[in-house]
């Protein structure tokens, strides 16, 4: 392999080549639930230095197809779902696109804006902000998570009820092919039938069918005001019927809503003594609504009391807030941000990203919960999440008193299978925004269709005949 | 081939295979540029009855690999691009999804609405409006077409500037795959990450994959009013300010926006004399607005009142008029529609359906009116479309008493040549909204990277090996 190491810092350079020292912000994901071993990091540092990298590991393993030599592609190394880090074989190149963060351009006019996959997606914000515009993607790793790695999970976020996942904000790829080619998809077009649909494919991949180089991808005008309600609901039946109401009253106004059981933002009144929750002690559960106006603020404050005083006359809204302030907006943001930090000081917990339709929600959740406190009495619920894209962050406590490694290494296995399997019942999805990664590809086995995962098999076999591109997650062949 | 025709017999019934009489109805184009001959004209009742049908010819041409046996699916047969009819040869099977017209369920709640392939889109449109609720795909045909002919064709239409292609609406598919097994992807989920996009890969893949049978589609609430404006505009380059100052001022309201040439304008008023053709005799360019409010007519009429007087103070506009009642809407939204009609009464034409960036709509008109000019001095320019999106119907009609079929047999193809170089050079797409089906496959294989073009044909013998399914549209294999 040391004839690969040196063609790889020919292409890239010395410096841009890792294969000692502490590595461990490359070999190890975020949740430290796994900690590999590279072959080496390498960080090319422009899309042709990719494709050489990619076609010198191509043409290494057809030669070498016993040297088990393959490609982890990285962002920023955020993956929930343990997708971007290497194996423990020794064998693996992880692929680092963070030195690749150049804004190409934003071209106003076509409310678009192309960029490299490295670039981190707080940044991107940032960049449409001062041209006055808006690129809605928002998610807790803003601050750290690449473009690169959003679109290669397709991540979801806080505004998905209004501009979609991220595949949704994106109109155009490059994409460095499995055997090195480059595809200059970049098309700042909103309307392009010419044959299948690559691009769409290529996102939510995980890296598995190349390597996602830089995006065109969608801007929205900054809305003059947003403003955010936080409001007490008397059951997840309630908080659907909201969700109905505020889609009518605040048409696409609407771009958050989040609902938050009664035990999660117990938690963070727990731990975080210096955050005023409110309303979460009487009501079963809490919504906060984000309402975003072309108009004005005036406006926006009109359309949320409208929307909540028909909410309270209908009795889907027992009592509710809106915030009269930017600091207010922000504070009720915290506190629902706050919840996966109280959850984790509280101890270790079995997360669930899933989905089911919307309307399936209160009954799923009514359904799973008896079966979890049939199977393991006091088991404790921290339930909350983007009820308005019928997205639950359905994670499981040990009971009070019980320790939390012993739960987690006696009943992860059990209360996953009784998850999953109720997920399914409802029509719903095991992975709603987190993706595959390894953690759920074994799960994907089971619940995914078999003619699905024969399509989707036949798709990586036909695009990376090598299993070059971060094998062994999504699906395995 | 007997033997299969039995077969198909067999599985769909005796009266729902049709061999002889006059098939022009399946066999003949929307605009009668093909005329083929199929082997049967078969209609099955159910997606059971597809996935047998499929699967009895795959068997027959693995067992028969010379007879030259395929599929051809068909929903309306209203493609533009001749996608849906069978070749001359006597060897292709007319796959009709009319038969399967079933709405098989609206989920209020969910703002979903499940539906079989053979459904036609207005009676959709109708089905979701019983239930106060917007299914808003909307275009010319949609009176004959099915959702799965334009889920296949990924079609356009005239709202996509708010809520995007047929694609963006579709949550989930029912698909019998190129082996005759069903992928029962009926999901009404906005968040799923379990895999690759399979959903959007056989989108837009005009019956070459598979075959779609049945979808969720995504609902709206229905708009509290819709108002129509009509603004004269001194330039494309004034037509592009206006349309950021109403993405700005209407929001999420702008759900139209189309723009019209003076001379497509004047065909209109040319042969529809009863028409009234509003402020287009002293303006290059008219643009017809559509503003969908969820509040209140009266709030529609202001917002576009504020933006109207913006535009006409920065002068992008010159002279407006609001609709001020559901007729005038109507008759403006009619003018704008009968210019196809208009443009058929003046003579034949060369169509293009073709999208740039909306930033090079104005250079790329001029620049492309410019090189038409020189190469046939006289001939006219029958340019309208949806600006909103970058896509024009950028026709070509012969000079002033030119005939007009001469002038196709001896100019259509420098005609395409001249308009698809410039639309390259502009970065821009070939085929916008109506799909490649026959016509447009071999200016594919032109305008078309190689690298896509590689991806495109390995994924089509991934998933159909056979090349059973609609061989010869989109990408030959």
């Amino acid at each position: 392999m040391q004839t690969l190491l040196d063609e790889l810092r020919h292409i890239v350079g010395n410096a841009h080549v890792f294969t000692d020292g502490d590595l461990t912000a490359w070999e190890q994901d975020w949740r430290k639930r796994s900690h590999g071993k590279a072959l080496a990091v390498v960080r090319p540092a422009c899309t042709e230095e990719v494709a050489r990298v990619v076609k010198a590991c191509a043409d290494y393993v057809s030669a070498n197809p016993a040297s088990g030599v393959s490609i982890v592609p990285q962002g920023g190394n955020t993956s929930l779902a343990v997708g971007s880090t290497p194996d423990d074989s020794g064998r693996q190149i992880v692929l680092s696109l963070q030195r690749m963060n150049t804004v190409r351009g934003v071209d106003a006019d076509n409310l678009t804006m192309t960029v490299e996959a490295g670039c981190i997606l707080q940044n991107l914000q940032e960049r449409a902000e001062e041209a006055n515009l808006l690129f809605p993607l928002s998610l807790a790793a803003e601050g750290t998570c690449t473009i690169g790695g959003n679109l290669g999970t397709n991540a979801g976020g806080t505004q998905v009820v209004r501009y979609g996942n991220t595949r949704d904000l994106c109109l155009g790829l490059e994409v460095v092919t499995a055997q090195g080619e480059v595809w200059h998809g970049l098309s700042g077009l909103r309307k392009d039938n010419t044959g299948y649909d690559l691009r769409d494919l290529f996102i939510g991949s995980e890296g598995t069918l190349g390597i996602i180089t830089a995006a065109t991808l969608k801007l929205y005008p900054l809305p003059a005001a947003r403003l955010t309600a936080w409001a007490a609901v008397p059951s997840l039946e309630a908080a659907v019927t909201l969700l109905g109401l505020a889609h009518r009253h605040l048409g696409a106004g609407l771009t958050g809503f989040e609902a938050m059981g009664q035990f999660a933002l117990s938690l963070v009144a727990k731990h975080f003594a210096q955050l005023r929750v409110p309303l979460h002690l009487d009501a079963p559960f809490c919504v906060l609504l984000e309402n975003s106006d072309h108009e004005s603020e005036l406006h926006a404050h009109t359309q949320f009391e409208r929307l909540l005083e028909i909410a309270l006359d209908q009795g889907c809204v027992t009592d509710a807030v809106v915030s009269e302030t930017l600091a207010q907006a922000k504070q009720l943001w915290h506190v629902r941000e706050s919840i996966p930090l109280a959850q984790a000081l509280e101890g270790l917990n079995i997360k669930h990203d899933i989905s089911v339709p919307v309307s399936n929600i209160p009954d799923f959740v009514r359904a799973t919960d008896a079966l979890l406190q049939q199977a393991l009495p006091g088991v404790r619920l921290v339930n909350f999440g983007h009820l308005g894209d019928g997205n639950l962050h359905y994670n499981v406590q040990a009971p009070e008193g019980v320790d939390a490694a012993d739960f987690l290494r006696d009943h992860e296995a059990r209360v996953n299978t009784l998850v999953f399997d109720s997920v399914q019942a409802f029509g719903g999805s095991i992975s709603a925004e987190h993706g595959v990664g390894s953690l759920k590809v074994d799960h994907l086995a089971h619940y995914k269709s078999p003619v699905a995962l024969g399509l989707m098999r036949a798709i990586k076999q036909a695009l990376d005949p090598r299993n070059l591109m971060n094998p062994g997650r999504v699906v395995r062949v």
